[in-house]
């Protein structure tokens, strides 16, 4: 059975990159991820980008990017399935190893949101829902998040502030991490007294759109060369699922079934339980989200996702720590990158590498990307490989 | 060896569908591919599309497709490489059943130039070049390749009307292609007296920006139903290649690195060489890129590619059939839908089916999709499975 092991990570900060372009932060990703593995050569290129063509008027970044990181002539593709790109071209790159038809796999994902600025922003991230019967009504993503915490809100009798803990959780994490946007811890009073933005969604409820870069390079485990700098980490388990864009279209939209069945296949490939999850990198874009995909994979019970938050379990000592360099909340949501940056995390603290933030004897965590409110979601289960 | 075979093929007419959307274009060509398929049920699904989020507002389309077309909860993503998309989503439909992890891949290539009209079009097709070199002068796909056919005519002193051939023979294999957009004979002389779109490339060098949506069905050989409806056709060669965006960036304009780099891998694993090829599905948007793509890939020596459109080599009875349904001259352009169509076009040749435009005894194909001025290169070597 062919093992497809990460064996380099790089990442950018996330931030307001206003100086530098798209191509530029995806060679400074890819340039780190090569040098941490060791100096592997790619034989493909995987770009997980979300919106480029509205934001940066830039498609056909495959190309544009091998060229610009040195990698002229490899085989290089963009991969976009909204929110989930970043978990969809890691998922395109594991394939393509599994196949045996490439032996090593460059995964990168970038962003550059300050190529827009104004409402131009959210009128792009209004592309990844429904055009025809969502976005045509005006709808962004925000507004429907807004809809489905408020519904969620209603129907188990959530206290104004039940959601605080996500943000409270995320912000404390970032702190250490360098490569975070927000590295200031914020209390549950911050998050009572935030400004909404769409009720009762309010500021802290989202990530803020931001530019980065994150890769990794994949290769097959007899690939590997000699005196590895890094403990290998392996891909154990590998699944994707999809449902309607459009909410109206779900028989319950408080339940993500994507969440669950991506999980759930992903899990089973691994051959392992809930209970053997170190860590969950969460997609905390909205933190509606974030709730209903701890009840979808399984960690809460339905309409009790929120209270995994609210009593403390996801923080870095609670049952299922979440978001543990500081999620998309604090660290800042870079679209496509947003899924690469996952794995950079989870890579990080199964290497033992994750400093003051280390889960303790880390060996499984759960990454899972969404596209939209679950309308994809791409899900991977990561395993120091012994 | 696992053998992937295409087992279903589908496609709509190409032309301007003002009347329906880019979803219903991809269904209608899904389900044709599922029914030809025999009915195989598809657990993951690649859409190839250029320019959606430009052209259509819509990004996001691998769960909006999966859902529309009945397939709600499979695995989807988009996979993007400018002109080449179509090829893209082919090579990674290709390899996720390689790898043993998808049973049966659906691939889907459309576009719907129509949901923009005007200057828009261009501004979007111009995404596909350098945004910061290239596009920000000014210069759309077709001033690029008019800049590349300036050149290649004085170099190699081709005369006023030396590319009439390309034109003319897509016409004349248009004819009996139910499916095409422009179902019309023409002659050189209308070729010679076409309006000037970009000196010296004409309306007949360049084709059309029009609706389309084609489908695949691909799985493993083991996994085909008993009494399959049709031959079935295996994919024997797969492989991609990247070059610069920008033409000021390559050593040599002239000479479609990518086109040769692909097609020499492609072939290479289906141990083929240029004899056996029975028909060229080659990628003539401009007809300067089919002139170099022969060049590239061997049929004609540097500087000749356009002689053998002159002489009649490229017909249906000439030394290297190309184009057999029309290609994209005469068929239509439909953006990521092109490279699939390339595709259908050939399997339609091996399973012995194109009727009036039949290569006979067609064993081997070679289809080869490029993006941008072969920034990017797709090539697969299509078999019949004996």
């Amino acid at each position: 059975m062919t093992e497809v092991i990460i064996a380099g990570i790089g990442q950018t900060q996330v931030g307001e990159h206003w100086d530098i372009g798209l191509r530029d932060l995806a060679f400074a990703a890819i340039q780190d991820a090569i040098k941490d593995s060791g100096g592997l050569k790619p034989g493909a290129l995987f770009v997980g980008n979300m919106l480029a063509p509205n934001l940066s008027n830039q498609a056909h970044l495959g190309a544009l990017i091998a060229d610009y990181a040195g990698l002229t002539g490899i085989e290089a593709v963009t991969v976009e399935a909204a929110g989930a790109s970043g978990g969809a071209a890691l998922r395109q790159g594991y394939l393509a190893v599994k196949s045996g038809m490439v032996d090593v796999a460059l995964v990168v994902g970038v962003e550059k949101f300050t190529d827009k600025v104004g409402a131009g922003v959210e009128a792009a991230l209004s592309n990844t829902a429904d055009a025809d019967f969502e976005a045509v009504q005006g709808m962004t993503p925000a507004a429907q998040a807004a809809l489905l915490m408020k519904r969620y809100m209603h129907e188990y009798q959530v206290p104004a502030d039940g959601f605080a803990g996500f943000a409270v959780t995320a912000h404390a994490n970032a702190v250490a991490n360098p490569n975070a946007m927000f590295r200031k811890a914020i209390k549950a009073e911050t998050y009572a007294k935030a400004e909404m933005v769409s009720d009762p969604l309010n500021m802290f409820d989202m990530a803020p759109n931001a530019d980065g870069a994150a890769a990794l390079v994949l290769t097959r485990r007899e690939l590997l060369p000699p005196n590895q700098p890094n403990p290998p980490v392996k891909i154990a388990g590998s699944a994707a699922a999809s449902d309607t864009l459009a909410l109206h279209d779900r028989k319950d939209m408080l339940f993500f079934d994507t969440a669950q069945l991506s999980a759930g296949k992903a899990m089973k490939q691994a051959n392992v339980i809930l209970d053997d999850i170190d860590l969950f990198e969460y997609y905390d874009v909205f933190s509606i989200y974030a709730a209903l995909q701890l009840e979808a994979v399984g960690f809460a019970v339905k309409g009790k996702g929120w209270k995994l938050a609210a009593e403390g379990e996801i923080g870095l000592k609670g049952k299922i720590p979440c978001a543990t360099m500081g999620g998309m909340k604090a660290r800042g949501f870079a679209g496509g990158a947003a899924g690469v940056y996952q794995a950079v995390d989870a890579v990080t603290q199964l290497r033992g590498r994750a400093e003051a933030n280390q889960i303790p004897n880390a060996k499984t965590a759960l990454i899972q990307s969404l596209g939209g409110p679950a309308s994809t979601a791409v899900c991977h289960v990561l395993q120091r490989a012994e």
